[in-house]
Formats: C-alpha cells, structure tokens, sequence
C-alpha cells in the first residue's frame, strides 16, 4: 500500500489510497493576491495567520506555504520570506507543511528551517529542475509533489503527461527516492476551454494508481475556471477523482461546498469509519436560506437508525424487498 | 455502444455512455406518502399533476410513476388506478415514463395505455418474476429495470448481484429482449448501516458496464438513510456512480443540490458539450444567504474566458507554467 508521510513537528499525516482524501490548504500564496503580497514584503503576517488558522479550523490537513511575492530577483528574496512565513506558520498551527516555491533556494532555505517531514511542492520533468530538486529531496528525505510538465509545456496528450510522471518517478528512484515519495499532480485543465478535461484526468489518475503505484494531487480550481457557479463544478469533480483514485488536492478548504464533498467522498469511499467524521460535522446541519423552496421539500434531514432495506421505498420494489 | 430508447408520444430520452446521465423523478409514489396515496383513491390527482410538473420543470428526464397504495387486494386496485394515472400524467407532460409496479397485471395494464416506449419498473431474478414480466417486455418491445435480487432475497455479496444480473440479462436474451433494453439496478445499501456500500456500488457498476455491457440505475437515496444531513451525501455519491458508469438514478428532481450534482458531473464527463446546460442553469446563481460566510470567501463566480494556463495559479508552478 502506498503512503506518502507528511508530518509537523507534532502530528502525521499519510496520504494513501485507504486514507480520507488529504487536503491542501492552498490560501497562504501571495500568486494574484496583492494586498497580500505586499503585507508579506514589509513584514505584515497578519494575513498569512489568519488564513493558516481559518484553514486548519475548515479541516485542511496540510498547508501549503507560498511566498512568491513578485520581485526583481527572487533568488534573493524568496528564500528568507518563505522561511519567515513557514516559521511564523509552524508557530501558530501543528498541520503539516507544504513547501511551495519555483526558486529552489527557497525551498532549500525552506527545507532547513521547517518542521517535520514536510512536502516539496514541487519538481518537474524538466531536466533542471529534476537535478536541482530530486538531490534535496533525498537529502532531507521529504515527499514531493511531481507536475506533468517538461520543458517542452504542458501536454495536451494525457498520454505524455503520463510519461512525463513516469520519467520523474523513475529518475527520483535512480535518486534512491521511493515512488511512494512521490506525489503527482497530472495537471488539471479548465473543462470550459477543454471538454475532455474531466475524462483526461479520470483515466491519468487511475493508470498512475494502477501503473506506478504512485499517490496523486491537482489545484482543484483549475477545472471550473471560466465558468459561472465555478464552486457547483468543483464540487461535483472532488467525488469523480476520489472515485477516480486522486488521494490528495491543493485547494480552498473555507468552501463549505467544496469540503462537503470531500466529506461525503470520503465516506462513500470507505474512508470515513461509522461515518463519525460525518456526523460529527454535519449532526446539526441546517439547510442554508434558499437552498430549497421549502414546497419542493423531499426527503428530511432526520438521523434514524438505518434499517436493513435501506431508506424510502419505491412501490413495486419496496413490496419486493419487504417479502425478501 | 450501449442505448436504451424510452420514448413518451413525442419525445425520446436515450440512456446510455455517451449521453448525459438520465433522472428519473421517483415523487409520483404513494409509497411512504400517505396523504398521497388517500387523495390517488380518492381519485384525486392534484398531487400528482403538481408533482408532474415540478419534477419536469426540475429537469427529470423521465417520470416514474407508481401507484402502490396499500390495498386488500393489489390485483384488483392497482392496475386500474396505474393506468388513471399514467394517463393524466403523460396528458399533462410530455416526458418518458418509467411504469412501476410490483404487479404484473397492473404493468400489464399500464404498458397497454402508455404512449411511446416507457420503462419497465421492474423485474428482478426471482423465477416467478422473470417468467411474467419479461414475456410483457418482449410483447411491447419496451426496456425494463433488472433489480439484483432474487429469491434468497438480497445478497450482502456484490458477486452474488451481480451473478444475479447475469442470469436476468441471459434469460432476457432468451426471450429475445437485447442487453441494450436492460437498465440493471446493482441496489444500493445505506452507507451507514454497510460501510461498504459505496465501494461495492462503484465496482458494481463497472462490471456490469464492461462485462455485461448494460446500462444502469439505482434507487439514489437509499444510500444516505440515516444519516444527517443527507443530501450532502446524495450530492457526493451522485458524481463518485457517473464516474464509476452509472447511467441513471430514481431520484427526486426537485433537490437543487442533488440535480446541481448531477449537471457537474454531466459537464466533467463530457456530456454537456461546451457546457452549454451548466451556464443556461447557472449563469445568474447567487450562492444562497448564509452557505458561505463571507469572510471565507476564495475564487469569485465570475464567468471569464478559460485561458491556456488554467485558473488561479500557485505560486512556483504559475511560474514554470508562465515558462512553458
């Protein structure tokens, strides 16, 4: 079975293909946040805190920290601001950590000063990046998030994208890093701009599984960009790649929909034992405003002990069952 | 590939891989609903009407209709109140209907008034069963629900439904009817009474896709009973079967979470080209008063042209993929 072990200085996680889908808190990343960017450049976490907070208290299990604030020379800035900002994180919150940066300096620096057993987010296939990142993978012994890219893009053919895991997947072994080590994200693409997107992954996701034994993660959001009520969209592909095999994801974990899902999945998948995780979040649930004209009411929202034939009854079947 | 035609005078519904999953709206059931079932022997029909029109502007594909009302004497009552109303309803709306009825004459009955090529609801694997109601569904040349039970009652084992399914799909083919009129329902046990159940519906399905090349249905939830808030789980479990191949579920229309769950998964496996049905439903949504504070709020709905890249970009990989 293969388990990837991401931990804190306190707490493991193991993402895993018998374990509850593994999220990735993905809000602390100044990437298209200025306001946040610019508090993080003149030392201002205020932001950084609140979102590591709100994410762990949302049910993240990982963070992912980001500190790539635009710059002139990022080789020089980014490593000592991504070491301040998992500092200030680790500080606050015992969810393990993901280090996020395309500077590997700073996830060397990274490296050094976090807790634990943290993830690399991340390597590539391209021939630069494996030779700077695979060697501190091994070094600090951590896992890494493998992207399906190499210097030739990113592949419209899922079947190269495949490759390209395969190819980081058998170079980290010649690194001496175990495949369970490694994490792939196959790439996620906007189904509005590529109908087939959904399909690619589906299948991607289940031969890395099945071929390469290999865990698997995404930016979730990717899939709905573009389009209306992209929150609607997310939450219907969250089950699909659970059903699919996907064991992790970067994502937003303060979008109740969006975790919802991963909840239900997770209990439908096995993952959730007496379903306690469930009912511990959702006991109390109330239908928000709106949601459903109370005259198209349906089933209701009672917890009762589940009886052998199994919920409301159709006719003929139910007559059917109840003789059985 | 695998199509099932269920037709009502005008309009034609094709189940099947390729095609959007299919809703069969299961309101129009006195079964559990005693009020309903007091006004259908009343020979009221209000009800009824409403829930017709409900579930179609909803967005059923199809319309089950079940006329069960607890009775002395089900051979006498059922069939003609069946056949009252199929007639009112397929005079009112012009969708497919599935006839649904544990009485063989009461379909019997039904499948004489019906217009165009409803639904069979349902034979299962119990000999008597499959010597009355499969000689009808060769007469009438119609498709029919194959439920996976048979006289030993319902099997825990998903081999042993599936043997079961098997054996009805063979025993049609005895009788002429081509595997392609045969919707199988796999049944689906409530998740927190079997925590199994989920997995065992997924690899069902599989199977019965690729070894039996059948289309599928289930009675949708049954899986949540029990438990609270259940439409979440519903919403979960409906994108984890449409990924696993499932074709079409008895459900209730009128649930905006569950029909949302469905129109997503539509999308994500390609079976809403250029998502043309998602922005027709969702191009205007408002998340609903108090689904999301709005101090957690992540990506906007706001519908903009997909670019190349993909969505909100993470920090070091926006950077590669900038680069690719």
């Amino acid at each position: 079975m293969t388990h990837t072990l991401v931990a804190s200085a306190t707490k493991e996680v193991v993402i895993g293909f018998d374990q509850p889908f593994r999220v990735i808190g993905e809000r602390i990343n100044p990437t298209g946040r200025k306001r946040l960017a610019a508090e993080m450049v003149e030392g201002n976490f205020e932001t950084v805190k609140k979102d590591a907070l709100e994410q762990m208290g949302a049910g993240a299990d990982i963070l992912d920290v980001n500190a790539g604030v635009t710059a002139v020379d990022p080789n020089q800035t980014e490593p000592p601001l991504l070491v301040e900002t998992l500092k200030i994180v680790q500080d606050l919150v015992d969810l393990p950590l993901s280090i996020d940066s395309s500077v590997t300096s700073a996830i060397k620096a990274g490296l050094e000063v976090a807790n634990g057993r943290p993830l690399v987010n991340s390597v590539t296939g391209e021939e630069e990046k494996l030779e700077a990142i695979l060697p501190l993978v091994k070094q600090y012994d951590v896992p890494v998030v493998a992207i399906s890219n190499d210097e030739t893009g990113i592949s419209m053919d899922p079947d190269v994208r495949f490759a390209v895991a395969k190819k980081i997947v058998e170079r980290a072994a010649d690194h001496g890093i175990p495949a369970h080590d490694i994490v792939v994200d196959p790439l996620v693409m906007p189904i509005g701009a590529l109908g087939d997107a959904g399909r690619q992954v589906f299948t991607l996701v289940r031969r890395l599984r099945d071929e390469l034994g290999v865990n698997t993660t995404c930016g979730l959001s990717n899939i709905s960009f573009g389009l209306p009520h992209r929150h609607g969209i997310n939450a219907a592909f969250i089950p699909m790649v659970i059903a699919s095999g996907m064991t992790s994801a970067i994502m937003n974990p303060c979008r109740p929909g969006e975790m919802e899902a991963v909840r239900g999945a997770n209990v439908l998948n096995g993952a959730d034992a007496d379903c306690a995780n469930w009912i511990r979040n959702y006991r109390d649930h109330v239908a928000p405003q709106g949601a459903m004209p109370a005259t198209l009411g349906g089933a209701q929202d009672v917890a009762i002990k589940p009886a052998g034939n199994g919920g409301r009854r159709r006719g003929g079947r139910a007559a059917r069952r109840g003789s059985a």
